[in-house]
């Protein structure tokens, strides 16, 4: 059951699951300028970033200032979601000081990647994101709950399906009902794609699925497409194709967000981003971080039968 | 209705669209170590060279030679088919003289693309390749037409359906069921392709569909992932990402052959070409023409879960 035509959200992770992969620090009023860039492009979602130790991630060290700032500021567009990555209790109480609109949140299906990822089991993990998950609605905040690797691990191969639907049931079962499947190791493939999203909504009607694939082995356009057809909404991807997950086996790059938003458009898709300010955010990205970055309008430019 | 899963045949065309845009030429013993890779590979069609006058596309000067001392040495293997792209009637000549197994020709539905391509209206290309088609199949060779900018074109824009479809019946009149739409600007996207694809197999249940897409804006997987769900099964690929049409507005690389193998191996589809030997063959390619190929398995290699 494809989605309708004006229900798609891009939810654009490149602030946070971009930049947190890139060995340059981006400095806070470069956020804050391609943040006002994805407001002006009309971005419906975006992640700001993530309450992590700044140790860890030092590219994230500014999120709580990004926050309070855009809040103070009124700059903030009243129909956009701002939202950030928690992994803990500290994160989830940093991020409600500062004002975000929706914490997004996550286990791993794999325990190896879990274990990896955060020390803590798939099962510990459970245990402990479905507390804050319900803490953040309760202080009245809009919460997405997610499981990485659902499509395959770098470190453990397949990945049972039944394992990602237990996990989401406890979700259902939580009352949590915005749930986003991670390809992490960018493995999905389409018909697994349809399946699994499929399987989800049979669990309960209401729930609004997204989906955040990456390209590592060329499949993460076809790999929306397939979700788009499962009637998935919400499509995380990265300006630019920044990104990739530090600590799975292999590198990797998000969807490409102007890529995407290219392929809705020829589709028919209305309400989406607008192309062009998209395009110049990662022509300003790619010379921040001086590098080539791999989108495939970036080289080639927006054509012009977009516009007929 | 989907191409059963053992169907799939992947017409490797990067010793013809890859590297006639190339500047650097390459040499035929070069050529001759990539095609005893591809024969290794399994590959089974691949286009070896086009015919064409040597002062306008150098790069493609030695197919006469590469096909004779294929013949004379025995080093084809049986099950595989050798084809060539052919632009008039000397071409075809030059081709039957050295033992081209499938000739490949076509037109663009664009007046102008054909123009600027051929020096030829639309029509006057329709009137002229099919007497060629005829000759080629009563001198007992396979025949492939095809319509290029079939999805769009980078000089009209728009290309209406019915275009295509005109040329392609005027095909089917003529007795030739191997029809190739090829996206030669990039533009197209699934719902049209699932469209036109459906259309010509109303015209006739006889026909043999092949799909040539390119990767301009990213869509070059899911537009050959529509095409399988479609019935096509031809699918023409470049091994790293090569190619493009040198005049078309905007450069392109076709789709990547490795990049597509795996999809269509995770897809579940059985007597695909090998993988491991294919990425070996673009890392050659890579090295010999001393550039970075933007393929996605030629970055992140091969993962394991492939062989699960």
């Amino acid at each position: 059951m494809q989605t309708v035509k004006n229900k798609i959200i891009i939810h654009e992770v490149g602030l946070r699951d971009g930049l947190q992969n890139e060995k340059q620090i981006v400095s806070l009023e470069k956020k804050q300028h391609w943040l006002e860039m994805l407001f002006a492009a009309r971005l419906p979602m975006i992640q700001v970033g993530s309450f992590v130790h700044p140790d860890k991630v030092p590219q994230m060290a500014d999120t709580d200032r990004l926050f309070a700032e855009l809040n103070a500021s009124g700059k903030k567009p009243k129909n956009v979601i701002l939202s950030a990555l928690v992994l803990n209790e500290k994160g989830l109480e940093r991020g409600l000081a500062c004002g975000v609109d929706m914490f997004c949140m996550g286990v791993s299906a794999s325990n190896t990647h879990s274990l990896k990822n955060t020390g803590m089991s798939t099962a510990e993990a459970v245990s402990r994101i479905i507390p804050m998950a319900k803490k953040a609605l309760a202080e009245g905040k809009k919460v997405q709950v997610s499981v990485q690797s659902a499509f395959g691990c770098g470190f453990e191969g397949r990945v049972p399906e039944q394992t990602v639907l237990d996990i989401v049931k406890q979700y259902l079962d939580a009352g949590l009902l915005s749930i986003s499947l991670a390809d992490t190791a960018g493995y999905a493939y389409p018909t697994q794609v349809m399946e699994l999203f499929g399987r989800i909504q049979e669990l309960d009607k209401n729930v609004e699925c997204a989906c955040h694939f990456h390209d590592t082995f060329g499949a993460g356009i076809v790999n929306c497409y397939a979700a788009l057809q499962s009637g998935v909404t919400v499509f995380e991807t990265a300006f630019g194709n920044l990104g990739g997950c530090p600590f799975t086996k292999i590198g990797s790059g998000n969807v490409c967000t102007e890529d995407l938003v290219y392929l809705f458009q020829r589709e028919g898709f209305s309400g989406l981003p607008d192309l062009e300010i998209l395009l110049q955010l990662s022509k300003d990205v790619a010379l921040e971080l001086n590098r080539e970055l791999s989108g495939r309008l970036l080289k080639a430019g927006i054509p012009a039968i977009v516009k007929e």
